[in-house]
């Protein structure tokens, strides 16, 4: 029952639904992008020394300590930089400073989801400008005319990233705001970061939880002009981030190099991931991101998705037209791939 | 500079100044009302014992192990409770998914300065009905329709209740959502929680940041009928709330007592506070939170507030005609009253 007390544009939603994240038994967890590789022991250590009675105290609103390490390590100044409750509060804080009733944002089909989901809270307008089937950027972007314009990249859940020359050329042409959101992007050969520093329309979102393995602690940075941060402060909740999230984060730029290390091993193991089930008949687009999407043309991917569950791995299907024919498989260790394709062979196809 | 692509009711916002959070040197901290004592040892020793690998996995979005500890203790059924980041995101959700352009959303004046934010945002309409001088539950709440109407209980920052009879006549009268803030409640001799049980358009809200010492890791609890949960739900970040957040309350829950001890010392305090600012020739209204309200009717504060800073106490100055003069004292531990006590003697008034 939708109440006469909730916006009819809410109860007529049915919500982002996230990922599973069973909590019931222990699955390979290959569904939500997490990093098969703890974070550095580094961070583990100073989030248990900062575990104290500090904890009384609100954190930082602006979270200046995690601004400023920030700012060393990308080359911005401070005030280019906002920090929030993982890159989803992020584009949430976006999406209701830029988009009211009625207002266009623009984004590739099929993407991450969750743009979908906050667009409708606004009552704004999604419009979708398909992807072709070899995932290249579509044209068409620009002339949507999108008060905001958001390019996932690499792209979820395809993997495939944008040529930098065409996200510079649409932050150029939009005629409002040009988001790239590079969640994924620490697994790719290059990033858009530049774009933040050039055009004064773009933001470039981060997040620690894929390539730095803190998906747990909700820490994700904005890159924008200033001017363009001080509006998206006046939305953001005072406290947003914990105070432990901004100590590891911090922490965690601190050993830049475990990171580094970790997703070298996942670009390896992507890399023969990906070999192995082509040469089981999956079409895999050649990924940038922590994951590959695995298509049978036409065929419903569910049974295989429901197959492996069964055998207590984790996938990701989306029950979409688009996206039936694919699983998203994020790139655990090699062992846990291994177990995944041996379940593979399992299941009846 | 406000850009094309922001909302202009965004770019016309000032945006919510929380308390001052200074970062370079120690103040006595009596301006955003914290707890003066520790989190419980539990709460220390399970947050360090769950800051490890698992770090790598996002939180449960549901958050169901506090959930269920919450319903135990506070008796409710885990579907009644919605976790948040913070109190403030659960009144963030609430507004954005009850409010749009135009709604009306009614609350007593003076109160939590956030409401006003969160409606604006909303393009919504902003209500307030003043308080009479004995922050009594102004007449006229029911009348003014609001699709949702706030109560700050305690309110903020005048420490005062509401009697629980006034706030179930609202709930039967209001011809939308009642919201019953709840933060400092555990400060207070009674409380609305049972109004949640009773009536399908009440939510009542609770956090971790007052009573349970726990404001720098961001929970709060909201408790209403499931399908008001569930409305809220679409509205949230799918995780919202770190891991490390949802180990740290459930924790706090599990030792109650401590929570009890400290919230009794503060109650003592508070009494020889008020006492002691009273014989200063401040009107002090009895507070049932864990802070004070200190005037002196017609006098402006902001010297006295800038006098107590110079000797390192802060307290809260709100700038605006209703409160500018009065001072809003967060309740520290004996001796940090002691010294604002011994502050207040020095400054020139």
């Amino acid at each position: 029952m939708a109440r006469s007390f909730i916006r009819p544009a809410v109860a007529a939603m049915s919500g982002y639904v996230p990922g599973e994240q069973p909590q019931d038994r222990s699955y390979i967890k290959l569904n939500t992008n997490e990093n098969p590789y703890p974070p550095s022991p580094r961070v583990i250590e100073a989030v248990r020394a900062a575990a104290g009675d500090a904890l009384r105290l609100y954190p930082d609103p602006l979270a200046n300590a995690l601004r400023e390490r920030a700012a060393q390590v990308y080359g911005f100044r401070r005030e280019n930089i906002l920090v929030g409750n993982g890159s989803d509060e992020l584009l949430n804080l976006i999406v209701r400073a830029c988009a009211g009733a009625g207002d266009r944002v623009a984004y590739p089909y099929p993407s991450y989801s969750l743009y979908d989901t906050l667009v409708s809270i606004q009552e704004g307008e999604p419009m979708h400008l398909p992807y072709p089937p070899d995932f290249s950027l579509p044209p068409g972007l620009a002339a949507a005319d999108g008060q905001v314009t958001i390019v996932c990249h690499p792209n979820s859940p395809s993997g495939t990233p944008a040529p930098i020359a065409a996200l510079r050329q649409l932050a150029r042409t939009v005629s409002g705001l040009l988001v790239v959101d590079e969640a994924y992007v620490d697994f790719a050969d290059t990033h858009a970061l530049d774009l933040a520093r050039e055009y004064s329309n773009v933001i470039v979102l981060r997040t620690f939880s894929k390539s730095f393995s803190l998906a747990g602690m909700r820490i994700g940075l904005a890159f924008a002009a200033p001017d363009v941060i001080a509006e998206l402060l006046k939305v953001k909740d005072s406290y947003n981030v914990t105070r432990l999230s901004i100590v590891a984060a911090t922490a965690a730029l601190e050993d830049y190099a475990w990171m580094q290390q970790n997703v070298a091993k996942v670009r390896r193991t992507r890399g023969w991931l990906t070999e192995a089930l082509c040469s089981r008949g999956f079409t895999v687009l050649p990924s940038q991101a922590n994951f590959v999407l695995a298509r049978r043309p036409g065929q419903s991917m569910q049974p295989l998705y429901e197959g492996l569950k069964s055998r207590g791995v984790l996938v990701r299907y989306f029950a979409t037209p688009e996206l039936r024919d694919a699983l998203r498989i994020s790139v655990g260790t090699d062992q846990e791939i291994d177990a995944l394709l041996k379940a593979l062979r399992e299941v009846r196809q």
